[in-house]
């Protein structure tokens, strides 16, 4: 049904592993878990959020330098002064890094600053990057759209792979629906349905989901529970004054006391959390 | 935001306990699982699937006697015959039988014979029968609108309790989206904003929501990681024989696999599975 | 592909009839406009609407007299009063009018005071009060349900049909989607399918589709354009005190401006609008 | 509510024209029908379709030497040499050109052999290529992206306008909902309330949105009776054989009997459809 060449299951117990860095994959028994602010503001932020993070279960910072935005008037992101706040947070912290890559312009800059290249929901048919990132020489984490199916997920992530990079990871993060309750609609059926259709690993971005922060946490467990590889989280040190998405960021210690609480769901189901990310 | 006067939780530990018999209630630790065909078809087919749910922790037997159909030329169930083999079943095995009420007409004959009313989908705002059902003497179990909002589907709980009727148990069985690649798309972050925002026990149908044998497991599990307080889960002694739903049904040994594994996740979130259902 | 037997075209010219009264009826050359409030709130409010419309090409009177509404605690409806008031002022302004039914128990009472009985979208696949209606002897309006298919809306039709009365009309009134700009998206494209499906009379309510006022007439032009066989619009002499629904009222001067000018779209696709209703 | 500055009304009857070429131009009095296949497939195609539409009112020609597909390994369009066949054709038949362009590297290209430059729905928040077509030079046909809310497809084109383009028209072609009976839901009422939030011209795309040749002219004349300043509708010499989009593609004989079908409804709108495209 889903015509994928390189990203479908060529057996049932078809698995990659995709590496960020010497020390964290994704795909294993491990789980990983990534967090961090939506945005760079400052070397501050990064520095209290990375110091706090290294001293937990999470294994990678997340933060955007570059900030897709509806209004061409919103802030854009900190650009390339973000991406050096990142890379100094990161070597400093042991923390590899993930952030956001919108332009083919862009994608040489990032590389050289971060660990992992983020695809956003907007631009997952953006075919002109996927096909670029198919020569980036980093693992690519690939967001589904607001509004796209599995198959055109799958075959997203088949463009990057085409071009020459097979270390993708898939991000569910929630579909568009009707009920303005939460943000979107977390659709972990397609957790459950990619872990069977493709042997990428699988992760979960629950805060954009669901866009409440009193909605993180479940929602952060039941991905493990249906066999997420890992999540991404949004934290910030004093979420109600984030410049983006506030929210639906938790606190430094509402995140510490989620990850800990994930721990026993991904033991029942044959999974593990890091105990420390760093040695 | 939701004006529920009834519905609504007075305080964070706020949790109704819905009895389903003496032995079986919804909200406490201990979750329910409700198993069971689609349809009522014989009572061989009732037979069987009751004889082996009673040895599983399974409590409660499901199945339509009254079904409501797209077409007025598909079948329509077995009617109270149905409910005859449903009561005779349940005594017999010592397993309370839930059922779904199309009519107000219907209410009195499956409230004789039956231990929980269930209002489907289609029906999650014919207000006439949930004003009735208000004074039916059972508990209820009200399932999401295909398209209903977070706020309707708690004042549809609230029509009910204003008639009389505090029992009520809600269930989230996926809502209609784009993607055909499932049947619906699970909102489990509604299960969890549900049991902020309510008092009353709130159970999921994976079976209804991913309408595929191969996704009912994780969503089960999913679930229970995120606080689901039951499952309603459609299982068959053949299941590719089903007279509807086919696709979705667990085979009887699926489903005893499936129950076992869900234990060790309600450990890790302070709930509990029943060993047995009967002594 | 669907399977209806009583509502589905024999051949592409196959078009029913279905009367309203002795001078009004569907699927016609000429179209049918109904109008009124959308709750019926007092005798004044009504020999007002009627008065006006009485002088216009609106054929028919719409009010509701029991209101589907999301919460038990808001107005339901002046009930058999409203009725009255219908009844009274249909028979002095010479406009048959169109009521919303709710549940079975109504429906003697509203057959005695009203031309057409309305089903709403929430009851659209109420199947046992569809049922009843293939024996109530008035025709009936029935709503799209807010995520019915076009098969189901069909199939629902099916069952009236199949229950013993072929009057039945169809009423496109907008499907829930994703932007909140709108109340609901209007799907224009269902009622060129249905035209070509069923040999049934279509409607289309414009008023509830969009949810505001100012996107009404253009609806309603696209509504004609596009084949519909008439259009039941919401208007009020004071549309900013309506007890429902106000943002999507029309005054009454807009109503008479707004169907002169559907005069040269019906013209310019083969129809025609009453030059006035009554003699 | 939408915080657009450059594509915002200053006042009611603001509306801006953008011109095609010296003669044709979007927003005025007269609609402007766009024509022609899916893909450019070869030289005599193009030639067939462009002979046919010059001696009716269709004034511009359509077809795409870049297509995005979900699959890398579907056809991915002729490429430069599709975009030489556009530009003879167009010159040999005085019929301007609209075709899409997918990524930045492709602008200067398209923008030298076309006279419109088309952003399709998959790239409408492509915010890189929207701030590059800034400075293209040339007109925007901006489509609505398939889950975009009417804001975000508004601020797309501002991102466009703020970076030195204003010659924007916006293109509503459906958005994503549960019946699959037709590809796509069109959203008229987005296409009125976008004529009242914005100066644009709003252009419709009823094959896309429906995917189904028999609605197309249904929803051709819907979209002018609401307002619309134009179409771009698919046609083929041999629909079957279309290499894509074959089942919403109308033969040119079903083209030009829909364009001469939409005069008499431009008319009853104050609108006209010219009767030669060229002299």
């Amino acid at each position: 049904m889903i015509n994928a060449k390189l990203a479908a299951k060529s057996h049932p117990q078809h698995q990659s592993i995709v590496k960020l860095n010497s020390q964290v994959a994704f795909g294993g028994k491990e789980l990983v878990i990534i967090g961090g602010p939506c945005t760079v503001e400052n070397r501050q932020q990064m520095e209290t959020v990375a110091a706090h993070l290294s001293t937990t279960s999470v294994q990678a910072l997340r933060g955007g330098a570059y900030k897709p935005r509806t209004s061409p008037y919103a802030f854009q992101g900190m650009g390339e002064t973000g991406l050096e706040i990142l890379a100094a947070v990161s070597k400093k912290y042991h923390l590899p890094v993930v952030t956001e890559v919108m332009a083919i312009s862009q994608i040489h800059a990032i590389a050289s600053h971060a660990d992992m290249l983020q695809v956003g929901s907007r631009n997952m048919q953006n075919f002109d990057l996927l096909k670029e990132l198919g020569q980036a020489g980093k693992p690519i984490l690939l967001k589904r759209g607001l509004a796209a199916t599995i198959e055109e997920f799958v075959m997203a992530a088949e463009y990057i792979m085409s071009h020459g990079n097979l270390d993708v990871v898939l991000c569910e993060r929630g579909i568009r629906s009707f009920d303005n309750y939460t943000r979107n609609v977390l659709d972990l059926a397609a957790v459950a349905a990619l872990k069977q259709i493709t042997h990428l690993p699988v992760i979960v971005d629950p805060s954009h989901a669901v866009g409440r922060r009193e909605l993180v946490a479940p929602m952060a467990k039941a991905a493990v529970a249906c066999g997420a590889d890992g999540l991404i989280i949004e934290c910030h040190p004093e979420p109600d004054k984030s410049v983006s998405d506030a929210a639906q960021a938790l606190s430094l210690q509402e995140m510490l006391e989620l990850v800990n609480s994930l721990k026993p769901i991904a033991t029942a189901v044959g999974r593990s959390i890091s105990e420390l990310a760093v040695a």
